[in-house]
This record gives structure tokens, C-alpha cells and sequence, in this order.
């Protein structure tokens, strides 16, 4: 009945002061990113009229370690250090010898890890002397996240929120309105693509390339306005790193060390956050673990997908890069991790497990679901539907370590609260919700038009 | 545009062992409380039925300090310490002089303050070997915070949720449910009271009132059920006594010290939570501190209220406790911020202020929503629409300082964060918010139906 709990805390003069850059520690590089008209490899001039040239040279950059600018981590001590915590408790409703950890990233105001990057990038962009952010986002737990960032360093926020999200799940769009930003419907009136989508089906729902079309066209056009992504992009998942670098520490407080580390993975961002600062120790020398990143099985791209050059967007408009991808016309079906719904997965995730630097497993639903609720009962936190995946992943390997004997010591990154996903809850109670699927056809018709590129 | 963070965290190891009971520094003790049908005071015998002992004993001590049990500490060291911040941002926009702190409560895994009296509820209903807790709940804190400690310590958990919010608000269902709680639409067929109720009227919208009443019912009928409250009694506002005390802590930390403390009040009971520890202090010679007590102006009982024995409940079945109220029949307007709609004070609360140790002040939703999101874009945390009274009153507090020229040291409570809320938020946004009022009549017919007690 009664358990302890153990909360590492780390004061705030120990939050790191550089994010970690894994491109220093890798036995080869990634492949390039290549322009979409002339199959050559892109260079920082490309990205120009997107993103800022600090964030360019961090995209690129091969420095272990960029410093994290002061007024960024005065914003990040509104909740970072983030806890870590031992699962006394779930330990115990599992009946498992393994220790299980587990970092949260749902105490920061938007309620998830997004904010990690969403604060950096305002900021360089404000530096920049950028006036405008746009973006787009889905369920909108990235849009909400900019939107906070953004107005703390006075910039204007633009979210293209895809429409049927926009309609079906007002909250986080009133987040994003709390905070000062714009959140637009799209396809919308506001760009030439937008109109050109409503023009073919006026009543279209929407989607995540088209909201993605729709914010860059802003960006590209304005002098003013920049363009900032949630995921995917190699600064992206290196602003995560503050996530596993504070584990490490908080890890040491505890005096143990990890075997096995777990995490979501959509877009890559939280899993490269706690995994790369101990992927990296691994490529220095240091202990070999074993690094779990789950996926949705409804969209997985890293265990059904092809390594292959992709577009990031369904319009075409993006640099390619090469990554596991389940085909930019790729359409997941409807589950409700809606930050997983992404047809790729980011370029360096990919290469990393072409290296062989960590293994992926993809899960349903209904039995994410079920973890998030055993996980609940014995924690208190009610995750999120993406971090779900990642309580289901740690709670099979902590029954692996009960079939087997073995006290293994199993990380896992609880990336955001469930608070505005009860809706999904609801559906799981009222036993509605049902794993969705797509079919081998569609998969295989989506990986037959991925764009050709010489080898 | 860079501002400074500082956020007070203390160790868990400082982490208040034992809660503050006023009633030992009382000038004077308060109004005892009355049988309904004898009007003689009641003994703790007559409370048997619906709590154990050890609360019965609580609610009735006078001593200072009362242990805190080591697995409810243990229980709470998954959120507390709770952090205490200073809002430079805040100052920076409103431009005062003014120095202003909060704690923050929202970190709980049910956002709010109200696991800081259900877990402690919880452990000592199991230690007396009781095996079901009923409750009510309206837009469902208190129920999801009950749902969640109840399950903790291996207890079945039944809430009695108002009808229109069960209907009209399924999230905070979902999470006692997530918590493994039953929850049931009130009035229901489960009890005699909703049964006669629903008679004669089958599609009763509910209320409070009758929700209390049909878990006070279950209760009484069971040996092994008692009930449980989320505010409003002695015991349960002691319970909160660990946000004040925590805060002491942390302003001294700080090097500082409040010159006036504000919280919102519906119940009383994370007023009493962040003010009860200070005052004390006062009583026993410390420093005199301004004490504000901020209430919806659509459900005034400190400031419209009158100070006279009253029923808990609208069906007449709880004791007689001399409280600041606006009549047991008055039914506030519908606005946002549910846990503030209850027509009596705490009684120990309404005490203070008969001894003049506190003030109290109303304002209306849509001020109040205008500071919440004021205070949003600032600090980054959303404030729930109770919450947003404090912040009302604590920037009421600060321009006051900015017009006179003197930097006070403000502090007060943000008991939960608004996520669950963002519905209201949405409605605020879109201009469909406005301020709610009762009619004069309708307060004088309910003050003139309170119960007569010879003095």
C-alpha cells in the first residue's frame, strides 16, 4: 500500500549550459541534404529565407558543444531542471526486479518538451531581428509551445493549425490564443497555396503538409518572418539535449546508470533529447546500452519504413533528405498520438539506427493506452497519448527483466501530461477506441513514389 | 525582453513534517458547532458515521502542530516541495515597484492543490480499515484529486458529479476514471435522495447540494464507506497549511518577506492553505501582514454574505456551523470558476475575519480572466479560473504600490493551472464571456430562510 518516492531534483545552477551536438561524436556523417530541383547537396544559403543564420549553423554544425544563450536558460528555470523520478510504484504493480526511471517533461507550461526548442529558436530569431514566426501544427502541442516562446521575446506567432484539429479540439488553440498568437485554420485564405487547396474542395479538412505549405509560403515571402519547425531537423533534436544531460546527472544522484533507455518517437525530437547525451558517451568509449526508440505501429516509419531520400512535406517543397520514411503522400490514419502522425523520421535518428546505434519497436493503441492507465494509477501523472508509447515500451522491457531475473535499470523519457488528451481517455473508457491500420496497398503505393535520386 | 527567473526550490528533506493548526493561536475560539435537530453542540461521536477518528479527532484539536504520516509525505513528495517563483516578469509588465512572489500548486498530478488534503484523507480512512470513500465533485477537481489518492491506498472511490458538468465537462470524468474511481451522474437512481429527486424531476440538471446529500447517504448506510470533503472544515484547511508553511521557507530563501499575502476563496481552503501559517506567525507576535481573501463577485459570502449558523448543504442533512454565508438556497450564476461557487465561507475563515485578521474583496469573471491572461503572457503558466481571482487581487496589489510609490512584497497562491479550463479561456477569446450577477431579491429571500439559533 504504502511505497516511497524518490524525485532527483537538481538545482537550478546545475541545468547544462550547452546543448550537445551528436554530429561531433559520429564514425560518419550523414548523408547530405539535397535541393529538390537540382539533386545537389544544399548549402547554408539555401536555408536563408526560413530560418536565421544562427539556427542554419547549428544545423550544419559539427561542434560537441553550442552554448545555450543566457536569457534562453533564464526561461528554461521557469521549469527546468525537469524532475526525474524512480516508478517505486509501478516498479511494484509490475512485480519486476528492474529499476525504472523515468524523466518528465509535462511541468513546463505548455505541458510537454516542446517548449525546449520552441524558446531557443524564438530566440535567435528575435536576435536575428525577425519580427514574425509561422508554423504550423497538428493537435497543437508544438503551436502552443511557439506561441509561448514568442511572446516572451516579443515576436508575433502565425500557427496554421490543420482544419479538422482547428474545429475538433479547440483547447490547445485557446493555449495558443492565451498566449498572443494567430492560430489560423488551414488550408486557409491567407496564402496562394491555401487558396489554390480550398478553390479544389472548399470544405478540405486539412493536413499537416498542407499547413507546413502554407506557414513556409509566409516565411519565404516576408522579410520579417521566419519559419520554425518542432521536429526533425538536427538543431531541433539538439535543443532536446538539455533533456538526457540532465538525466545523466540525475542519474549519478542516484547512483545508478542506465542499461536500456526509451522513448516516443514522431518527429524524433523528445527520443533524441534523453537518447543522443548517452549515445554520445557510448561513441566516446563509454558504456554500450541498449537505446529503444517506439513508434506507432499505425505509422512506423523506422520498422516498416525505407531508408530513403524523402521530401519532409506532401507539397514537395523541402530539401530531400534521406531517412526512413513511409512516403510523403503517406497518409496515417487516425489515432490519437497525434504528434507521431509523421510520415518520416528525422534524418539523424535514421542514420543512427543505419548505424546501429539503437533499435526500434512499434506498438497499437489500445495496448499504449493501457500502459498510459497502469502507469497513471501507480505514478499519478497522466501522460500524454505520444508518451504512452513510451510507458508501454518501458513496461515491456521491465517484464522481459521479470521473465529473465534480471535488475536491469531501464530509463524512459515521459515527454508531456495528458490533461488536454482526456478526450482520447474518454474513448478508451467507453471502449470506442480501436487500433487503426493502414493497408500494405497504400504503404506500398506511398513508398513507389518516393523521388528517385542517384545513388 | 530577457528577464531574470528565480524559482525557490526546496529540498525534499525540508518538506514541513507536520501541519499548522490556528486553532492553538486563536484569540478566541470559534462558534461551536450545532446539531441540526437539537441545536446543542455536536461531539465527535456525532461525525463517527461519516469520518474516522483520527480526522473527527483533528477537526476538533487544538493542538499547534499535528504529525504529518510519513507514507502521506511520501506520497507527496511526487509533486512537493511545490516551487515558489518570483514573477519579474509580471513586475516588468504591470511597471511597480511592488515585489510579487506565487507558489505554485498546479503541479500535481491532478493540477491543483485539493491532493493535499485527499491524500492525507485517504491514508487515515485506510489506517481505520474503511474500504469505500463517496464524495461530491462539480466540475470535478476535489473528485479527481479524491479519485487519485483513494486508489493510491487501495480504496474503491464513488463521485457524485453534478449532471450538467458530467455532461458538459467529460475530461475531469476521464481522469477519475483514468484514477480507477467510479463517477456518477447526480442526482442518480443510486440512492434514495436522487431517486426522490429524480421523481419529480427525471432530467434534474443537479446541483452541489444534492450531490453532497447522495454521498452523504451512501456513507451513513455503509459501515465500511465514509465521506470525504474537499474544503470548508477545520481538518481539511490544516491539511493545506503545508503551502503556507513551504512558502515561509521559500521567502526566506528569497531573503524576503510578504507584506500582504493574497488567495481566492470558495470553500477556503487553499486560502487558509498559503495565509493560515502567517497568521499564526502574527498571533504569536510576529509580523502584522495584510491577509486578502479574494471571491467572485457573483458568489460573495465574506463580502455580501452574513456571519450566522447555516447548513453545509442545500438539503439540509449537515450540522450547523456560524459561517459567513448568502443562504443555503442561494444558487450562484453559472460562471467559470466552479470551485468557487458555494454559498458559505469556511468557518474558521469567516472567524478570522470577525476578528479582523483578514480582508476580503470580489471581482467579476471577465476582470479576473483579463489578469489570468495577462499573467499567462508573463510567466507562462495558465492560471485556472479560480486561480485568476488571486492573480486579480495580487496586480490589484501591485498597481496600488505603483501609484504610491512603495515596493510591498506581494505573495500569493496559484493553486492549479488551468488546462482542464481552457473551454472558459475559448469562450473569453471569443467576447462570449461576460460577468454574472444574482439579483438583490434573490439574496434576501436566501438570507431570510437561514435557520434560527438563540444566541
Amino acid at each position: 500500500m504504502a511505497a516511497n518516492t524518490t524525485q532527483y531534483l537538481l538545482d537550478a545552477s546545475r541545468m547544462p549550459k550547452h546543448w550537445y551536438n551528436i554530429a561531433a561524436d559520429l564514425p560518419s556523417p550523414p548523408p547530405a541534404v539535397l535541393h529538390p530541383g537540382t539533386l545537389q547537396p544544399i548549402g547554408p544559403a539555401d536555408l536563408a529565407p526560413l530560418f536565421p543564420m544562427e539556427l542554419i549553423m547549428q544545423e550544419v554544425s559539427t561542434e560537441r558543444e553550442i552554448e545555450i544563450p543566457e536569457p534562453v536558460r533564464e526561461v528554461f528555470k521557469l521549469w527546468r531542471p525537469a524532475p526525474l523520478f524512480r516508478a517505486h510504484r509501478l516498479e511494484k504493480a509490475l512485480g519486476t526486479p528492474a529499476k525504472i526511471y523515468y524523466k518528465y517533461e509535462g511541468v513546463s507550461p505548455a505541458g510537454s518538451h516542446k517548449p525546449n526548442t520552441a524558446v531557443p529558436q524564438a530566440w535567435f530569431n528575435a536576435q536575428a531581428g525577425v519580427k514574425k514566426l509561422t508554423t504550423e501544427t497538428g493537435a497543437g502541442q508544438w503551436g502552443s509551445s511557439l506561441s509561448f516562446a514568442g511572446n516572451l521575446f516579443g515576436l508575433d506567432v502565425t500557427v496554421f493549425q490543420v482544419r479538422v484539429s482547428y474545429d475538433q479540439k479547440p483547447y490547445r488553440r485557446a493555449l495558443m490564443e492565451t498566449y498572443g498568437a494567430r492560430c489560423i485554420a488551414s488550408p486557409s485564405n491567407e496564402t496562394a497555396y491555401g487558396r489554390a487547396v480550398l478553390a479544389g474542395r472548399p470544405d478540405h479538412p486539412g493536413s499537416l503538409g498542407i499547413a507546413i505549405s502554407e506557414a513556409v509560403e509566409i516565411a519565404a515571402q516576408n522579410d520579417d518572418t521566419k519559419y520554425a519547425l518542432g521536429s526533425v531537423l538536427n538543431h531541433v533534436l539538439m535543443h532536446q539535449t538539455i533533456i538526457g544531460q540532465e538525466a545523466m546527472l540525475q542519474m549519478e544522484m542516484a547512483g545508478d546508470d542506465p542499461d536500456v533507455i526509451v522513448g516516443c518517437t514522431g518527429g524524433g525530437s523528445n527520443f533524441a533529447g534523453i537518447a543522443f547525451p548517452f549515445i554520445g558517451q557510448q561513441l566516446r568509449g563509454g558504456k554500450k546500452r541498449r537505446i529503444v526508440a517506439v513508434e506507432p505501429a499505425a505509422c512506423p516509419s523506422l520498422t516498416r519504413g525505407k531508408y530513403a531520400y524523402d521530401f519532409g512535406d506532401t507539397a514537395h517543397m523541402t530539401p530531400l533528405t534521406k531517412m526512413h520514411t513511409l512516403g510523403s503522400t503517406f497518409t496515417p490514419p487516425g489515432f490519437h498520438a497525434g504528434g507521431l502522425r509523421y510520415h518520416g523520421m528525422a534524418p539523424m535518428v535514421s542514420h543512427l539506427k543505419e548505424l546501429g546505434l539503437l533499435e526500434a519497436t512499434a506498438y497499437h493503441q489500445v495496448a499504449c493506452f493501457e500502459a498510459g492507465v497502469l502507469f497513471a494509477r501507480a505514478e499519478g501523472i497522466v501522460p500524454a497519448p505520444e508518451a504512452n508509447h513510451a510507458v508501454k515500451g518501458a513496461i515491456v522491457e521491465a517484464l522481459r527483466c521479470k521473465a529473465e531475473g534480471t535488475a536491469e535499470t531501464i530509463l524512459f523519457n515521459l515527454c508531456g501530461h495528458g490533461h488536454f488528451d482526456m478526450a482520447a481517455y474518454s474513448n478508451y473508457f467507453a471502449g470506442n477506441l480501436t487500433d487503426q491500420s493502414y493497408s500494405e496497398e497504400e504503404l506500398a503505393m506511398a513508398l513507389s513514389g518516393l523521388p528517385s535520386v542517384p545513388a
